[in-house]
């Protein structure tokens, strides 16, 4: 099985840096989410993708731990890796760094499953996935 | 023909303001939009009513002066009001004032324009349109 | 010890619902802190007091698991809840409930460690927070 | 005098894209700050930089014309052109263009002042401006 892993660069906006001179802790929601964009690009793997498959994948999980804050004009890379379960599911794990330290700024995790437009869940894998996982993962 | 006009409160939060001590700039888009929610409510007019009349009304324009900044833990008042205009759009104007202080914080006006579900412009009133302004303008 | 539970209340927005109908899942971190000050306002305790009090209260934890999914319109409850530990932190517990149906949105759990204001980690507890679990919690 | 203008690229994030499935028009706020902060790094002119030489530059005036909607995974072209004046002001244009189709987005136009430390307005221009523009600008 390869190893699926992205990096990719961010850099701080101003108006993401708190009044304690921090970036505010919820925006690495969208740090992350930028993470598995990137991802899905070097993957072949997008939302529009799945909305074509008629499939979302809703994430249910998200756990986040703050080691460093990143500050004003500070650059970050995220490391995005897809993890790989038997279940029907989609896992991510997240590292980002600060560029110029090298200090790791959070640890996260996402997990996501899979609905029909309906909003029924999928208790297996949607075709589009195994024929993702045939070629790219195994 | 009546004055439709909505107050709103606000109360700053944590996330919006910025590292010099004042809430970004960017942020006042969302309270104005607050106070367009709060006068629709008020007024019998939503989202989702133009929605289930097959029409949207997007954002054309969106002019903001700012005059004094909010800063953290502020409430402010938003002031929503709808302009009445011959065209087929929806023009409003907005005063956003601190709930202190009674200073003014900022001015606004926004206006949209009317699309059918398949973004084709509409140039006359949607019906939906006309009847209200029937029963809450005249 | 006596349980320090708020409830408030909030109000989907336009802005933050997504291309498929959901309250995007970042969205949230924002709600689950308009708890948080909510229950700040009600229990006698703001990121401004923390700040006079010289020590900064960064999060250093943010779990989310997601039931089910707000809509546009929907107006939901956030409770959120102090959890008492003798480590030098602070603990929340958040549900956030579908105002309509009943249905539970999200469970969270925040935690936030303390600093004094050269960014070194309090070990013990601020003198601030012993005075305050004195009055409030005891 | 010189033409200083900045090209930057920007690609949708879906977090951006509202439930008619258009980039919520808010989100234009953070993009044209993102052309401005790419116009500063170009040339010479930071957040950073302005702080450690004693102002800030609060913004006063936004305005944007919404002239063709953002959709799901575009990517688009922010130009940024800073427009001299006499006045003790920053004034910039932003044009922004669909990278695909050429169609163009938006028009916005932004103004900032010059305050010191304390808030105070500055009626002229910071020395630091003076020698920026001699170096940049004539």
């Amino acid at each position: 099985m390869k190893k699926l892993i992205n990096e990719t660069k961010i850099r701080v906006r101003f108006s993401e840096v708190d009044s304690v001179g921090f970036v505010w802790h919820g925006h690495y929601v969208k740090y992350i989410e930028d993470g598995r964009e990137a991802w899905g690009k070097q993957f072949g793997f997008s939302y529009m993708d799945m909305y074509h498959n008629k499939f979302i994948a809703p994430i249910v999980k998200v756990d986040i731990d703050y080691k460093s804050p990143l500050k004003t004009e500070d650059e970050a890379i995220i490391t995005t890796e897809y993890i790989y379960t038997k279940a029907a599911k989609l896992t991510f794990n997240f590292t980002i760094t600060n560029a110029r330290t090298g200090k790791i700024v959070i640890k996260a995790k996402t997990i996501q499953i899979f609905m029909d437009l309906k909003e029924n869940l999928m208790l297996s894998n949607p075709e589009f996935i195994d024929k993702w996982q045939q070629k790219y993962l195994f």
